[in-house]
């Protein structure tokens, strides 16, 4: 435990620093060491940064300086985006120097081949011997949203949240990254763990399990090289919170793309189905689902069963929800008599009394509201999914063109934007309701909307709305939440 | 063949009216008499349109008529926007009138139980015996988009092209026609088959199989009455050009769903199942992949085999790319030593030498070409998927958002655009590229985009380039156009 408090300690450092070393710093566009600096200048960084760079007396009117050690104050950490070669030296600075925390951002290690795996070698000895952790090599970097600091090559804007991505692959991990930021889900920590020469994805799912703010985990894995240590964190780690791994390589192919990519082996992948299920990992398939999932993971209420109930527009969309709801494992009990007159109060006549709940179309903010109520509060479901009731404003604008070509004349931009925002009002005020209808069912109330943008988040008072623009992701979403709340509520009995 | 010719005849009037009446068309906004107006006179309907309602003298300035049988001139199609109650005798004006075509939007007929049930077999009745076709009732319309003909309740301009739809839904077949619309795929019909009191979708199948200008054809379906007729005409259209079907009512729920939707009879899925597959139907089982599907069958070459090349970016994407190739019953072969040693001469000499091609995040316009022809002139592969080399202008802005921050100001619009204009410029150069490779190889290159717009389509001198925003829609997309390509390979031989 004293060595776990000691590598606590080094990556609070390493991921909360008050003052960083960019070794390898540049001006001129488009080096790593110039993206890696513009990255964290560019954020709401407060602590100091300190490119080092011999050839340079300035980097962006910082002193430049010519080595590590001629740093006249303390450095938490460095960070290496500097030729393979050239590493060990650095590395030797950093012991001489007190550094005790890097990131090594240079690929040339172990995934080049005998030579780039004596030098992998040879830094995690260094390391090893001069107090010191580094995450990398071969990785795209860092980031802590709530330390306003980031060194990652593709500089991104990304608000403070919840969510925390650990990732063995750069690409994918920061596309991942792009998405949290745009998606306004929040990011909590970044992790690009790369070749994992020392710090592994088991010792970031640990820390990560251990940090309060961290709501969610999503992992990009593709292989884990000390499986019983992983199992055994992540026992920990899922009865604090989910963890949401995309583990890929489970085809041959893949596998063996893997092991070119950073080096690693990928295991059986039925082994690491096994694993993952029975330490109540959620284990999804596209980097889509890591996405959706980890979203609706940080952000809703874990749903206690399999069992949903879905509200739908227009019958065709229902269909298609029970039907990928019964291959996902979810179950859509029949209404009950009590629920069904409930319902047949709210609508008209002829609607079919069943589940999915079709509305034929009609209805207005007020009747959606009050029929999601009533499904929410019914004992027998989980989770409701209401399709086809919000993204509308993109068929309002193309009837807006109709119109206009109908009456040869151009609506006034007021004109168009009153009716916009008269559609936007109304599907603000459905939002609104669901959101405090999840807060107060504690159920995930996930909406299918009519509009092409993916996921999309939605703030309210009473806590974020999620929605998708197809079912299959809407429902994909409720199962792998089902899976993941009976396994705490089997966890716990 | 006779009674063919003559319905064949039929629909030409119903789907290319010259004039076109509108039963129960009003100016009162939101009513479906409203909005079917305004979705055929908001368009470019160079056709005479002649609104019936015995309560106007007028409705949007034209002249309106107390009943079918008032109209002075001869009518090719009536729309019939009134209450299920006023169909029977509406129906009997049509065949006093020499009306021989209709769509009956109303419901309210048997998807609502036995007097509907009555009032749909009493206006079947009045149809055969009046020498007259209908489309529905309970259809949400139909479209024509070379002839700038539009019946829907929900307007929409779309641009004419190859791909027409044939939906049992709704409010789901108007999804995709939004989406085909937004995403610059290009109408050819659109026909909203309902209740499939008279027409079914056999026989727009049939129909849009004869049409020349009709390039895919996509279905959603819920249940077929005549399988026989069905599979019979379905033999026939495959061979000339791709049906791409959901086919919903899998589930149990779903099925029993999709009865009290349109009344259909859902029937077994097995069955279905294999009878697409004999008869070279493509299946697809979510919406995603229904439009994604046939907006590639419209616009790309047809792979002859599943033996796929990829290249990639990064190693992360890549390999999920690569799982999912092999979850789809695609295939990679590994690269031959020609090929290797023609990319030998293009890529860094540490490449991976696999297939997937990792660029490791090296490269330009140039070499990215030079890659992927490389891949496509290869005979062992019949298709393309290239990962993460176009779609980068979100992580250019982002780029430029964090250097002002760290500037200090803010770029200049001028600057900002004129950046953005050179990445731009950078990836139509890439994209156009691909077009000319994918005219010239006939394999289809579908492209992997960093963006979150899911599919999109890019128009070239050389014809459209397709890209997706996650692997696993690419890979969907190439596994079902494999499967149909095989199948017309193995039909002819």
């Amino acid at each position: 435990m004293n060595g776990w408090n000691d590598l606590h300690k080094k990556l609070d450092r390493m991921f909360f620093p008050k003052s960083v070393a960019v070794v390898g710093a540049s001006d001129l566009p488009g080096k790593w060491g110039n993206l890696i600096l513009i990255s964290i200048l560019g954020w709401k960084f407060t602590g100091k940064v300190f490119p080092v760079n011999p050839n340079k007396e300035t980097v962006f009117d910082l002193k430049s300086y010519p080595s590590l050690l001629d740093i006249p104050e303390e450095v938490d950490l460095a960070v290496f985006a500097i030729p393979a070669r050239l590493i060990p030296d650095g590395f030797r600075d950093c012991v001489k120097k007190g550094i005790h925390a890097a990131v090594v951002i240079s690929s040339g290690f172990k995934e080049t081949g005998d030579i780039g795996k004596a030098l992998e070698e040879e830094i995690i000895d260094i390391a090893r011997n001069g107090n010191m952790v580094f995450i990398g090599p071969n990785t795209m970097g860092i980031a802590s949203a709530h330390h306003d600091f980031e060194a990652i090559p593709t500089p991104t804007p990304v608000e403070a949240g919840g969510l925390a991505i650990i990732s063995q692959s750069g690409n994918l991990g920061l596309q991942i990254l792009k998405w949290v930021a745009h998606k306004n889900i929040g990011l909590n920590i970044y992790a690009g763990t790369g070749n994992e020469a020392m710090l592994n994805a088991s010792d970031m799912m640990r820390y990560l399990g251990e940090r309060d703010d961290v709501k969610a985990i999503a992992m990009y894995i593709e292989g884990i090289s000390n499986g019983r240590e992983f199992m055994e964190i992540a026992e920990q780690v899922t009865s604090k919170k989910p963890v949401i791994a995309l583990k890929t390589g489970r085809s041959r192919t893949g596998s063996k793309a893997a092991q070119s990519h950073t080096g690693s082996m990928a295991g059986s992948y039925a082994t690491y189905e096994a694993m993952f299920a029975q330490k109540g990992i959620t284990r999804v398939k596209t980097p889509t689902d890591l996405l959706n999932v980890s979203a609706a993971m940080t952000h809703l209420p874990m749903p206690k069963s399999n069992r949903v109930g879905i509200m739908t527009m227009g019958g065709g969309w229902g269909i298609v929800a029970a039907d990928e709801c019964e291959d996902a494992g979810l179950f859509l009990p029949e209404l009950s008599g009590d629920i069904i007159s409930r319902l047949d109060s709210l609508l008209p006549d002829y609607w079919n009394r069943g589940n999915p709940v079709d509305l034929v179309g009609e209805g207005d903010a007020d009747m959606y509201l009050q029929v999601i109520e009533v499904l929410a509060r019914w004992d027998e479901i989980d989770s409701v999914i209401p399709l086809g009731i919000v993204g509308r404003s993109q068929y309002m604008e193309d009837f807006i063109t109709c119109q206009e070509r109908m009456d040869g004349k151009l609506y006034t931009r007021e004109l168009k934007l009153s009716v916009l925002k008269n559609q936007l009002q109304n599907e603000n005020r459905i939002i609104s309701g669901i959101a405090r209808l999840q807060k107060e069912t504690r159920k995930p109330i996930v909406l299918v909307a009519l509009s092409e943008t993916g996921l999309s988040l939605s703030d309210t008072e009473h806590g974020k709305v999620m929605s998708l623009s197809s079912p299959e992701q809407a429902v994909s979403i409720i199962s792998h939440m089902a899976q993941y709340g009976m396994y705490l509520k089997q966890r716990t009995t």
